[in-house]
């Protein structure tokens, strides 16, 4: 079925949506949580303070606060990044957006016109790969190893780039719990690519959405925190530590980017009630929150590879990532992913392929599983689900291991 | 301040945000509602509820109701909408965004490339102009009476258009209280404005976000609600009807224009808590908060009309609209509207300048002022200030009329 008027929309559309048939039974994609770690009585709790106090104020676009957000929430964010970032920084270096990924597109707006050019490590987050590909940007790769981006292949991409005559507009990075392969940019790395970047003048675009969930919390300060020359533009969120629903990100820089984006953000603000909860449930809370839901996660990372192990056997490999949702898993040559990803869809079983995740040419055997939201029985039968539905398909796992 | 890599910027991006310093003392730009009618004792209420019901689904995307928004508030849209609109529609005809401002960004961005010819009503939301403007659009105009717009002049403009061989991409308007001058485009005028459509293959984009104010409740149907082509596209809110500061706007439109509208739309959802607070709340409330909003509107413009008459006597000149919360005012000649403003803003009066909300040559000496905003003291404290501050820099009001 067509619009009538199809033929007035612009060229060059993504392709239409289809319609949501509900999730999957064993839903392994997408950022979800744990649903039984969404703080529902402290949330209500801080929900009717907060519009006890300030409920009027929704009659006024921005609330008390202007543009940026409101502004207790960005108070908080200010001592939550010092404490956990190691970012010092004013509120009004703080625009808070509807999820990271208006903040992604606020700040591919500001930079990006079609072939332009930006670094991204190779494997990365899928929607940013959705993001750039709708701009028609080239992605130059760089490589990972399991402490993050190799700076050596860094220094040679920006080289040949740079015997081209071509400077990218950014690099584009997840240095904490890097999505998919949950690694984390060590220390040194971090301080040779703000070297680089400082010596290039190129900027850092940096995705911190998942740092707060290290097992034992124990993470290097933030690219932004190590800075001190502006080049860092930061994004984070508040979709994986509280609740994805609450649609709250930020971006963090220095006020003359905050004041060029500000004008791309023509929706008059994001939502009010998301961030007046945000702000007074965090304030109280956050601190034993993120705790408690760490060690939920954890449990539910060593459920999933009890249940690979179990039927994967060997045959499924990957590295324990130190904090996260999801795990990055290298299946057999044989199995091509992109196609257990449909078949396995058909069958009730969602994971993300590899393809979709990484610009690697042998990404085609890997998978992304999310492991946040299924119970733990869920993750079990999933994973079986999962084996039996690739052993079909490509006689792999050819036995199942361990029984 | 620069940022240190404003080189790398994307060129032509609009002018940087100014640092916000509050509100001005007699506020009347901008859509804000009146505070004491937020209805907070009922939110608390409906938001306690949904929570309690629904809290822990804040865990997933798109809570368990995929990514047009959360289904029960589509479900109380499509009644909602029936009886207020005329409008019959299904759940997945209706994509709820992040206020009605990311609404007029999608469908802007489903038909606009530079260069491509819009029309438009020739007063008009001065948002839509500055949204066009930035995708540098051509805005054709068609005048307005106080029947809403013309259509014997959309017939001359469309021939000759035609004329140039130039489509143009849509005919966007605001036919109930229209913004600024407060008209309703009468029934007669619908259908014709319909038949044209039709019969030129043109769509029509509906804004109908201040239609619920009318004093009387007593409207036409809205387009899309007499269109049984599918060429109209449909844009609705909450803000005004409950409250600016819940970005909740919606898109009415057949589904092969909604799925290929939502792929655009990629922000993972606009934000949980004011779609489930909506849905719980109007679902009960609604029909009584909207009768007594409309009394409290009404009020404050009798006030607003008392408070003009008063210090302007017959130098200001306007309609009394039938709805809304803004009134239309013209000046004497002698006063440049554009100037008034920024003097005025100086002085803790902001009102809106004709120039910014028409492309009518001779509009430099009208504005527009919000009235729903602001107290009935700080509406005639506010008139009296605007007169002395215009009296002082433009002779005009001569004398104050009626002291």
């Amino acid at each position: 079925m067509k619009a009538p008027f199809s033929d007035l929309f612009k060229p060059g559309l993504p392709a239409p949506a289809q319609k949501w048939t509900g999730w999957p039974e064993f839903n392994f994609v997408g950022g979800h949580n744990d649903e039984a770690s969404i703080p529902v009585d402290a949330l209500k709790e801080a929900m009717d303070r907060v519009l006890t106090r300030e409920g009027s104020t929704l009659g006024t676009y921005f609330l008390q606060s202007g543009p940026l957000g409101f502004a207790p929430l960005r108070e908080y964010l200010t001592d939550k990044l010092a404490r956990y970032s190691g970012i010092k920084c004013e509120t009004d270096e703080i625009l808070l957006t509807s999820g990271s990924l208006q903040a992604l597109d606020l700040v591919n707006g500001l930079f990006l016109n079609a072939g332009d050019t930006v670094i991204v490590e190779e494997s990365n987050y899928g929607g940013i790969f959705a993001k750039l590909n709708a701009r028609s940007v080239n992605m130059v790769a760089v490589t990972v190893d399991e402490d993050g981006m190799i700076i050596d292949d860094l220094e040679a991409k920006l080289a040949d780039l740079e015997s081209k005559s071509i400077k990218p507009k950014y690099i584009y990075t997840i240095p904490t719990v890097h999505n998919p392969t949950g690694t984390i940019l060590t220390l040194e790395r971090r301080l040779r690519l703000i070297e680089i970047a400082k010596s290039k003048q190129i900027p850092i675009f940096e995705d911190e959405c998942y740092a707060d969930l290290i097992w034992d919390g124990e993470r290097p300060p933030a690219l932004r925190g190590l800075d001190d020359s502006g080049l860092v533009v930061y994004v984070g969120s508040f979709s994986k530590c509280i609740a994805p629903a609450l649609r709250v990100g930020f971006i963090v820089a220095d006020w003359p980017v905050i004041a060029q984006i500000l004008p791309m953000k023509g929706d008059a603000g994001s939502g009010a009630l998301e961030q007046m909860l945000l702000a007074e449930y965090c304030s109280e809370h956050f601190d034993d929150h993120i705790e408690k839901l760490r060690a939920t996660l954890e449990g539910k990372l060593d459920v999933l590879i009890e249940a690979l192990e179990e039927n994967f056997g060997t045959e499924a490999e990957f590295s324990r990532p130190p904090g996260g949702i999801f795990l990055w898993v290298k299946l057999p040559e044989a199995v091509d992913s992109s196609r257990l990803a449909i078949v396995a869809a058909e069958n009730g079983v969602e994971v993300n392929p590899g393809r979709e995740w990484s610009l690697e040419s042998d990404a085609g055997n890997w998978i992304r599983i999310c492991f946040a939201n299924p119970s733990h029985d869920t993750i079990r039968q999933g994973m079986a689900n999962l084996a039996e539905i690739s052993r079909k398909e490509f006689g792999h796992p050819r036995f199942i291991a361990n029984k």
